[in-house]
């Protein structure tokens, strides 16, 4: 089946957006998402890319223009307290969850952070959250360390690969980086799914 | 009458692609462009904002991007020999044209580099690019050094309203960075002239 790749960081407010999307989008393509979860700061520090809060002003307009896109896209949205995401924690953890629960996993976890401001970098909470949704939380916190290696080989294969932000969309070998190309990624996934 | 304000620079590809929807944009919101010139090195020295090339995945990525757009608007596009392009004479001698055609000259400006690889830096190649849209060239590439003040002051007040990077497209107050925001920026402009 034809896939499109979501390579994503729960502290990145594009990629929430996008995973309230993608599902919709490839099955309207008529293609499948698989969710890879990766680490933002290392595609940054791999690539020398920089985050938008680095520049001042480019910080400020994000946020107005993350305002704009949920009210576009109406779903939930509200600034965290705390930015960016310590989310390495639940990037980990969600890994280890069974591979057809990551989607949902990964939602819940999208939708605490940017709906809900809840701390996921607390065992805690991010136990909490799995639960939410009928994983086992504390099985899945307490396993997190062991999905280090797989993320760190997640991470450097999207960099591989030409990743250099987050979103990271492929359709086989090209790219897409951002919300915004999601509509282009979408052509890409339809024409690769022969329709 | 309701305005957009559209600052650009003739290195700005994402202005380029900007150019050629601005005017039909505009004009289905019920409002009018307010073309303004800038500095993009002048906003990205004053905001710290790096230029895409600067890091080389993403550099890569954006000539692909530019592509992918150049197709869905169907719009000529070329990757010019020189980038960044020379741009800063053409922004001054367009800044000399009479105010209602400046967003001609404008864009025939744009088409020379973007569509047909033109040399702008070179002050003959110039004048004969805006000799084609009938003005006077020689004298718009002589009265050029005059304009010097004016693309500063134009670049500054970017800045202070909040500009980190082009094509800068104001409604008011609101500040759109981007082509692929121009249909944001659109929405507003048909609010502001109470459609």
């Amino acid at each position: 089946m034809a896939t499109l790749e979501f390579f994503f960081d729960f502290t990145s407010p594009y990629s929430y957006l996008a995973s309230t999307q993608v599902e919709t989008a490839a099955a309207r393509a008529g293609g499948a998402v698989r969710w890879r979860p990766f680490l933002l700061g290392g595609v940054f520090k791999a690539t020398g890319n920089h985050a938008p809060i680095e520049t001042v002003a480019k910080g400020r307009h994000m946020w107005i223009d993350l305002e704009r896109w949920s009210r576009r896209l109406e779903v939930p949205f509200r600034r965290p307290q705390t930015f960016p995401v310590p989310s390495i924690l639940a990037l980990r953890a969600v890994l280890g969850a069974p591979p057809e629960r990551l989607a949902e996993a990964s939602r819940a976890v999208f939708r605490a952070v940017w709906a809900e401001d809840r701390e996921i970098g607390n065992p805690a909470v991010l136990a909490a959250v799995l639960r939410e949704v009928g994983l086992d939380g504390d099985a899945l916190v307490a396993a997190a360390p062991a999905q280090k290696e797989a993320l760190t080989s997640q991470t450097s294969e999207a960099v591989a690969r030409g990743a250099f932000g987050a979103p990271a969309l492929f359709v086989g070998d090209e790219l897409f980086i951002g919300n915004d190309r999601l509509d282009f990624a979408e052509a890409a996934l339809r024409r690769a799914a022969g329709r």
